[in-house]
């Protein structure tokens, strides 16, 4: 292979999809298109799965306005895995890129997906394969190390400010307890976001409870009793990652994948759990209810937020570059937010063991007392999401 | 009181709220402010309960840009009520409404609402007292009678809508078998409009379950199996009324209101029921996933239709119109939907009785078989609903 020549490209999208994940794979595509020094441009179908088993596909043959709806379509179009390669399976993966000559690999993914390419980097390396392996971060639960926000966290944190912002106004009308169980194993960063639906004197959330605090069962029953005294109502935020102290789980889960995460999405279990213990212990004449707002967070179509989708794009255009300009051997895209007054952000190539396999957690200057977000979270969180719908109360002039 | 004069009117809010209510009140409002015959306009605050307690707002007071702003806001914003009042109650109802000088009495609702309605009605004309009594109809359920659809139903329809097309491509992307649990305690108009998810070849929801058939377990797990076989993944979209044969509850309910139904909603228990009798009998290794929709569905912010919203405005100035300047004695506000090819509607004034109680239930010629919506109803409910988001798949080029 010529210098000036790279060879075959192939992207994978991996993990939990979001609304947005598609914008990073068109955004690579774009740029790999952009570059004479590419051949083809391969796509995974389910991630390393579909290298291993030999299901892949021709991006570069997709017409530029399939591409583009594409873009705005939520979910991963290249089908997502949720995998974790054994050492066999990476020297088997590496087999078939070079097989396929492939010298960049692009996996858009979170943390676990960040492993993966660390791992499949280091094997190349030892190998002396030329691969330029570029983690391109996604997710929801924005609990990946160094970069300011991932993409996808936008528009699910602007799903769960419409969300809460509509239950607001509902739990008014019909005033009672109401739990609203928002996803996030290990990290309250899409729970937090339930606070931008306060837009009025007395809105809810009431409380917000993440998994950077342990959950204390009485202290939670105060809470809501107190709360519940004053307003006549009462809306709980609650992250699906909560546990008792020492980290102990709140309810019995079953299912694991296969990097020991425990199943806490796809079931009401803890919403239905905590409504128990209030109707046992405040009063079973209360009307108490839960949601749990469950996977239409991450995928739910139209309601991407503009900032998010357009950052998510240029993630996957700079991993691109830094594969095939730079000529960068590895890394991952890092958002950085620029110290002005408007918001403003760059790119940054960060290396993949920054990212690989840990957890960013919810940062203490956002969390407020025991449960409770911090004003501060606000001016972090609002520029991500956009603008949101006005809603107004009645003045309620007496008579 | 000159006959030229109809003195006061009052407003309430009944029920379950949807996204677009408060345009209903709003059509109220406005076009009482253009009738000269109208002294004050008063709000009951949380329905009838506001008029028993003499919680009354003077909404004539309001500004219209308030008004306008309140108009898009879900939820009610004179807040809700569910209650059935005794014989006692009535009267002193009616004795309120006597003190107050009202004359006229707009309850915006559902079936339940109707009912309280045609029973002042009955009584007011007993007592001799002239009051010009009117339901204006809201439902996200969609289960009026004589109505061609219910104001509310159009914009849940569409959060479902969009909400199931990125479940689907969410379910595309990490394949199982996924469950979405849909409101609807009597009748599957809002879980039919499931449907209008499927915009591609071997889209979901897949399988679509109302409570207009009995609910066979043994065949659920067959439907579910032989999906899954067929497509290597399965959506179901399920109402939260349906039932086993001859109406027996599938799961233990508690609570009941005072209208007697029973609490389907706020807690995750039939989706889990589902998820677990999948898992028991086809395969605990099977990913099952559930959700409930949920409270979201009925006044999510930010995603109303338009037609839906246009429609309660215009549903709330056609019930003034019909009391103050028809001066018909009372009646409820049917759509009819016009034999045009356009969609088009007309406003009729209905009688009480006709809507009071009863449930309209999904029509035959809307369901397939036992577990599909037939092509019929996209005709139907496209209209309500609107445009939906664009998507689109990958080609999927072989190398």
């Amino acid at each position: 292979m010529p210098k000036s020549r790279l060879g075959n490209v192939l992207i994978g999208q991996s993990g939990g999809p979001t609304a947005v994940i598609n914008q990073s794979l068109v955004g690579i595509v774009e740029t790999c298109r952009e570059s004479a020094q590419i051949d083809r441009i391969l796509g995974a179908v389910h991630g390393i799965q579909g290298i291993l088993t030999g299901n892949l596909v021709d991006l570069g043959r997709e017409k530029p306005k399939t591409l583009a709806a594409v873009a705005k379509t939520p979910s991963s179009a290249l089908r997502s895995i949720r995998k974790k390669p054994t050492a066999d399976e990476c020297r088997e993966i590496l087999h078939k890129i070079e097989a396929l000559d492939v010298h960049a690999f692009f996996y858009i993914g979170g943390n676990d997906s960040a492993e993966t390419a660390h791992l499949l980097d280091e094997m190349a390396r030892e190998k002396g394969w030329e691969l330029h392996l570029f983690h391109v971060p996604k997710t929801i639960d924005n609990d990946l190390l160094v970069t300011d926000h991932c993409p996808g966290y936008g528009s699910a944190a602007k799903f769960v400010a419409h969300a809460m912002m509509g239950d607001n106004e509902d739990n008014r009308s019909l005033p009672g307890i109401k739990i609203d169980v928002i996803m996030g194993r290990n990290a309250g960063w899409l729970t937090a976001a339930s606070v931008l639906a306060r837009r009025h004197e007395g809105d809810g959330p009431h409380l917000v409870y993440v998994p950077e605090r342990d959950f204390v069962m009485d202290d939670f029953l105060a809470d809501v009793e107190r709360t519940y005294k004053r307003l006549g109502r009462c809306i709980v935020a609650v992250s699906e990652g909560i546990h008792a102290k020492g980290g102990a789980q709140l309810v019995v889960e079953g299912e694991k994948d296969s990097h020991g995460n425990a199943q806490l999405s796809g079931t009401g279990a803890l919403g239905d759990f905590l409504a128990a213990e209030i109707k046992a212990k405040l009063g079973s004449k209360l009307r108490v209810r839960a949601d749990t707002f469950g996977y239409l967070q991450r995928c739910f179509a139209g309601l991407a937020s503009d900032v998010d989708a357009a950052e998510a794009r240029e993630v996957g255009r700079a991993a691109a570059q830094a594969a095939i300009k730079s000529k960068q051997q590895s890394g991952s895209i890092a958002i950085r937010r620029k110290a002005k007054k408007e918001y403003e952000v760059a790119y940054d190539v960060i290396e993949l063991s920054r990212v690989a396999k840990n957890t960013r957690r919810l940062e203490e200057q956002f969390i407020l007392g025991a449960n409770d977000i911090a004003p501060a979270f606000l001016d972090y969180v609002s520029p991500l999401v956009g603008k949101l719908p006005k809603t107004a109360h009645l003045s309620d002039f007496p008579l």
